[in-house]
């Protein structure tokens, strides 16, 4: 369904509307794991996050007519902010459905793209509910956040311009919520590194491809606990099959080791990292611990920055 | 008594030790300045700010057997952590007087680095004191913060640095604490951009700079009120007549517009910058507000990004 020149070729299209965003190195979190990370940094990707790849690849290779119709999507995360600015570059409206315990700033990031925020009761059934009655009324057409061709050549562009920009690793890593970032990054992995470690990150709490990978089939992620909040939901049909057939491994990370390396990269590194980016850091500190012979650079990438500055894992409580 | 050639100097000396620190952008910024920011990212540099600069520089210029008597400073910031990670590469002891109200993670860094901490009253007297009584004990050479040609040259390779990066800046700003850094970066500024505007940058609530410039006599900072730690000390005799001769204006900023700011960058460029980094961006957003004729392109200096992270200005108290 997708194949190594779909990212070529979505990275040629998309290269006049994204950043290209550098790699970050930082000894203090070598140290931690015992090997070089070069961290793709796509919390400096424009509306914060990896997904404006895939939302821009998306709206590109629309007609001028579906253009004119606008997209649609449910959100309650990144793929809403990024869909909202790209669609504000392509000209086209955004109808981004989001349910009603969304943060206010997420809320805000849409509306400041110029999105237009419907919401909704905080679950699926409403959720999908909502976006279908604006499909009908409006004639939008849907960009799912990553169970898409579109959408997973696009975000396979990330792992695409590391490996340009750093030629010679030997393992990456990337973390698995819906699986879209993971296929890409095996599409360009696979090509252009074939004897690359590809591994994949998940929070313990929601550990569905972990658990589908060991099962041999799909198990869909119900119910996930974690304060990664981009990485709680389920693959989808298109995904799986990169994770069970391309991923080497999938790494686990429980959320007190998510919380104490995102503050530290915070601390130590001096970015912005939302609570997924700490996932696949954790999992190659535990997965190399006492390893004597481990990689000798790792690209990690960091998947987004959006992070509600009221509500950090280490703040207490009131 | 300082040159550009000893910056120039400076720079050829410590480039094998510091980092290069990239030049970082940010749309959402240029939005509220109404021009072009560069903002060159000292918050990247080796122990978190551009203090490390200084005192590699200085240290770099001690005999060996100076280096085998040690090196003494007191204080309660940036310049700690940078001379005694400078003086772990340069295979000599650090012995740092801070006050007993210094925080846990200051402490905690400069140990990290191998420093030696003497705890004190938190008194200007009681530092003093300090740094002369191990002085005479140990025979430790005192590297001040910043009244001294040796770090004031280091200081300016920032500058230096970011005008070898961005060739045609028409302004350059940095903060003013103790007035190194300015220092240094009027030198670098006046040498290479002779015609660009030389901004420095404070907290209203500690103003010393700006009420020296004014006055024309220099005024020492006492009682400072402001969360930007970095910036409550005063000018000293080798700074002063930089603020005073080269630097174009001195822009202030109150405290509710650095903490709105800081937490700005965090949200927007995904970069942790300490509070005194927020100021010389408050004071350009004032600066320019309704100014038809603006500089098209301003070097920004990022002085460092050293957080206390259970301490954030936006965060309420318990």
């Amino acid at each position: 369904m997708v194949s190594f020149s779909d990212v070529e070729e979505a990275l040629e299209r998309i290269s006049p509307y994204i950043h290209q965003t550098p790699i970050v190195t930082c000894e203090a979190l070598d140290d931690l794991v015992g090997t070089r990370l070069f961290l793709k940094c796509e919390n400096f990707q424009k509306a914060g996050a990896f997904k404006f790849r895939g939302a821009t690849n998306a709206l590109a290779l629309l007609s001028k007519s579906e253009l004119e119709r606008g997209v649609v999507t449910h959100s309650s995360g990144n793929h809403a902010g990024a869909l909202a600015r790209a669609a504000k570059i392509f000209g086209t409206k955004a109808y981004i459905v989001m349910p009603s315990n969304s943060t206010e700033i997420k809320k805000a990031a849409v509306k400041s793209y110029g999105g237009q925020v419907t919401e909704c009761e905080p679950t699926l059934e409403a959720r999908l509910a909502g976006a279908e009655s604006i499909q009908k009324e409006t004639g939008a057409v849907p960009i799912p956040p990553y169970n898409h061709p579109h959408i997973i050549a696009g975000q396979g562009t990330c792992a695409l311009e590391m490996l340009k920009q750093v030629g010679d690793l030997d393992a990456v890593i990337a973390p698995v919520g819906g699986g879209g970032l993971m296929s890409g990054t095996c599409l360009a992995t696979r090509q252009l590194r074939p004897k690359a470690l590809i591994f994949g990150a998940e929070p313990s709490g929601a550990d569905d491809a972990f658990q589908s990978k060991h099962s041999g089939t799909l198990i869909p992620q119900t119910n996930p606990q974690t304060m990664a909040d981009g990485l709680r939901t389920s693959l989808g049909d298109l995904t799986w099959p990169f994770i069970r057939d391309e991923v080497d491994e999938i790494l686990l990370a429980d959320e007190d080791e998510i919380r104490d390396i995102m503050r530290f990269v915070w601390e130590r590194a001096k970015i912005i990292i939302e609570p997924s980016c700490a996932v696949p850091i954790v999992g190659l500190i535990r997965r190399f611990a006492g390893v004597a012979k481990k990689p000798s650079k790792i690209g990690v990438i960091i998947s987004g920055g959006n992070v509600d500055m009221e509500q950090l894992p280490w703040m207490k409580k009131i």
